[in-house]
């Protein structure tokens, strides 16, 4: 149990991940994700139908990953997430090529579900989807958000077969965000917290887009941004349904 | 040390605090605060004309709050912070109720640092604006932001007299943040993450505004929301200076 938290070759192996929390675990059933086991206290309340095995506070404690969970900590099934899987109705992508803090990218899915992003893509193939720590940060939105994984080259090549416009955030080179039209077909790629992004995604891009700093440290979280960049195209979205 | 970085009461009860790192020094320095003392390893590089006291790696790791820093700790003197100390020029004010933990609060002030907002007031004439953990999540931001703190009154009043129209956040009874103007003098206020804004806050609002959950979560971090609100007021000044 508490291998297949902390360690994800392990996770990779056996194909399972743990959800702890009430309100994680019913998102992760709602997104249709198959329960293999749920431990929890004798006074927590579990969704029905769902294999219960009953443990002692003891036990709970030395099983649970987070120091304060609800008394409910499931082994679940992981699915797989490839491109083809993707609804592309109304596009809003959310590209990050590869991110060093599970909890980023938990936060950045947690952006993402409030404004309805169609999907998150990590450009990188061994991003574990199933840290404990992505899910916590994501407060489930890991499960209501469609998270894809693969290569760079496989996300561009997909990006510019379905006429999808790539909007890469960079300082350089760029303009204003809120210059930039996002109302049709969108990709919005973010860079990594350390480096940013690499030539292969500035020279995909069909625009580059910056986030003005008008202060002195010249930085935001990548989870910050993303979500500034993701409600402008909510805004003009919006401007364009109404008027 | 570990009792100035660990307990608020000593903090306030010897006038003192504790900064790590050196990028977080520095922007304490510019800011204008007195520096009592530096803590340093043999090879960190400490600016110029600073009480230096060179320790071991040893004594270092004892003395540090966090994992891993530059190998610089300061020990610094407080500075009060009143409304009275702000400019009102081009007031962005980011108004905080209350907020649970210091970790937000440290990242609104980044992003508030970002959308260079006038200043961030919390109403809560207990916080502890000396954190480690707020100045660690600010990443220096509590230094170039001003930040006052004050009662709910007192807030409402300073608004009131300067004709600063205050817009909460809220999502009952509310219109979207981008439908409402914030090219005037402009105060944004954010409730707390658990229990929202309190009726004293919606009763002196002179609009109520919400970010439009398009997802399934219905929730945004705290810190998240300030920097999309604070954003739409960088882009409407930013039209209205250009066009």
């Amino acid at each position: 149990m508490l291998a297949l938290q902390e360690k994800s070759s392990e996770r990779r192996k056996s194909g399972l991940f743990v959800v702890e929390g009430r309100r994680e675990l019913e998102h992760c059933i709602n997104a249709g994700y198959e329960v293999e086991c749920v431990f929890a206290l004798a006074d927590s309340h579990v969704p029905a139908n769902l294999p219960v095995q009953t443990v002692s506070p003891h036990v709970y404690e030395r099983i649970a990953y987070r120091g304060s969970t609800e008394g409910v900590i499931a082994v679940v099934r992981v699915k797989s997430h490839t491109l083809e899987d993707l609804s592309i109705k109304t596009p809003l992508f959310v590209v990050v090529e590869s991110v060093e803090k599970p909890g980023n990218l938990g936060a950045i899915l947690r952006s993402a579900d409030a404004a309805a992003a169609t999907a998150v893509i990590v450009c990188d193939p061994l991003t574990d989807l199933y840290n404990p720590n992505l899910i916590r940060a994501s407060i489930g939105a890991c499960f209501t958000v469609p998270i894809v994984t693969c290569s760079t080259e496989e996300c561009i090549a997909f990006l510019k077969a379905h006429d999808i416009h790539i909007l890469t955030a960079q300082l350089q080179d760029s303009q204003p965000y809120y210059d930039t039209p996002m109302t049709g077909p969108t990709a919005i790629v973010m860079g990594t917290e350390s480096t940013g992004l690499t030539q292969q995604w500035r020279e995909a891009a069909d625009a580059h887009i910056r986030i003005p700093m008008q202060g002195q440290l010249d930085s935001l979280n990548v989870s910050v941004s993303t979500a500034i960049l993701l409600f402008e195209a909510v805004r003009q979205r919006q401007h364009i349904a109404v008027g």
